[in-house]
């Protein structure tokens, strides 16, 4: 079959869009689609100063390549963060990728590694602590994220959650039936105060299948192993696989429910917009103590939260 | 492994309350069970009518056997409800094989043949109105089941749906985002002056698994074969799959969520609680005609819900 646009022949047929298209203009046709994300929930504004977030992965890589990309049209500074979580060669990998392609795009980089922090690794912790590494991973990467937004006095944390994320995410927190907890889903999330930053999902409308086909298209390096911690049998990569197989056979469904979600979103029971501050580094907070602290006074005999964001800080500085 | 509660083998496993259970004890659980549904939404009062829609599967079979044998513990009346469609074979079975166990059960019954009412089978009509046979079997059935329940003054309809069911009408009202038909997915749904019959769905807590191993161990006659309509690639049916795949990972995940959302359903947005009423049957509507009348005047130059009412009175009538 021939590509719409051209007399190329296609390459990727996009069933939930009836489309086919050739190489080039499927590139087009994702980097529009973001672009428009990025309008229609006004995510960007000239002027803001924007931190991605960025693993390695092919998601955040190809947020990466398309937020340098969209600053020709919309003119923002934008900044990397990069956690090396010290998983082995795994995360050396990572490292070394990111911070070679960031170079190549000539953009600014924050590298938090854990074990400079903390003197320890993830897989470090989560021995001491006794406690499965992707739950500890996830307290400590979304401090890490918050907290170097807020030092930066960045606009907004861009982050490359897809299209099949956030409806894996969607169906999670409606499975527990945590209504309020769906708030948290869209694709722009407000600041609060100075303890919580904006964040961003660009990719918000894009699907998996479509970032990896893109980001083989435009021979992005990225990582194509998974982190060693990953599980296909967790409820979240469980879910996410039958949402795939759903779309399958109805092409367009996982857009069709987060389109119309994001209409409804007023229907759901809103959450509390207050948060508390965090006694020991001033951050957000659901208790006297944020979990960041709590977790590494229970590592180290002492909450690291005020003591990390002063060496963010210094990073920040020596980046000026 | 033997059972949990006596000295025999075990011959279930329910997965989600890990219990392994004999014949006998098993038995005994999904009774319990349903009658603890029955007391915990208030289904079922001493002293009510209750009419139970009967096709013959395995579903309805096994509602009509327990609500026959719950009359010994709640005192109320049960009358049978089937609707013969005119499905070539497959109807003939059913309506045999319910007429037979009715009998043996010594229940009153009340048959509807489409044939003879409206002068056309399903399949019949389906091909006249080029309509697919599914959708129009819905509204027909619907129809005949309030109306039925008004003419008998029914305290309620029961209807044999599981909670593999609800979960997938849930899950398809949430993908679809429609918020305010949720509500209709509860245990007990009110009447509405007397153009809507209160509904019950005794088997909510109970998944099909459950229900296909009981009517199996207690030998109840029911349909194996499905209706030759019946297509395995409806969303209906590969969401209900998916959902199956999931429980299979995570069990107790289905009941878990319908629990909640019980407790939750106050925070979904309120459907209108008003009908109008048609013009020509007088039963419930959303507009001046119900799909009823709308669909039989397409079909045969006149709507029919009047003198099918009148027609399932006389029926009522003679059962008398």
């Amino acid at each position: 079959m021939k590509c719409k646009y051209c007399s190329r022949r296609g390459e990727v047929t996009i069933p939930y869009a009836r489309l086919t298209l050739c190489k080039e203009h499927f590139i087009e046709f994702i980097q529009r689609k973001v672009l428009r994300t990025i309008k229609r929930y006004n995510l960007i504004k000239p002027g803001d100063k924007i931190l991605v977030a960025v693993s390695g992965g092919k998601d955040s890589i190809t947020l990466l390549q398309l937020l340098s990309e969209i600053r020709k049209t919309i003119n923002y500074d934008l900044y990397v963060l990069h956690i090396d979580l010290g998983i082995g060669e795994y995360s050396k990998s990572s490292r070394t990728l990111v911070e070679s392609y960031t170079k190549q795009l000539g953009l600014p980089i924050i590298i938090l590694e854990l074990k400079k922090i903390l003197g320890y690794t993830i897989s470090e912790i989560a021995k001491k602590l006794k406690r499965p590494p992707c739950s500890i991973c996830g307290i400590i990467k979304r401090y890490l994220f918050n907290a170097t937004a807020i030092e930066l006095k960045a606009t907004a944390l861009a982050t490359g959650h897809n299209l099949d994320d956030i409806a894996t995410f969607i169906l999670k927190e409606f499975f527990a039936q945590n209504l309020t907890g769906i708030w948290k889903l869209q694709p722009y999330n407000e600041s609060y105060k100075d303890i919580v930053a904006a964040r961003i999902k660009p990719l918000y409308e894009t699907y998996e299948e479509e970032i990896r086909k893109y980001a083989e298209f435009m021979k992005l390096p990225y990582m194509q192993e998974k982190c060693p911690y990953y599980k296909p049998t967790t409820l979240d990569n469980v879910l996410k696989q039958k949402i795939k197989e759903v779309e399958e056979g109805f092409p367009g469904i996982t857009i069709g429910l987060i389109r119309r979600f994001i209409k409804n979103i007023d229907k759901y029971p809103r959450p509390k917009t207050s948060f508390l501050k965090c006694r020991i580094c001033g951050l957000a907070s659901s208790g006297e103590k944020c979990s960041y602290c709590k977790l590494t006074e229970k590592l180290l005999g002492e909450p690291m939260g005020y003591k990390t964001r002063e060496y963010i800080k210094s990073l920040i500085k020596e980046l000026k």
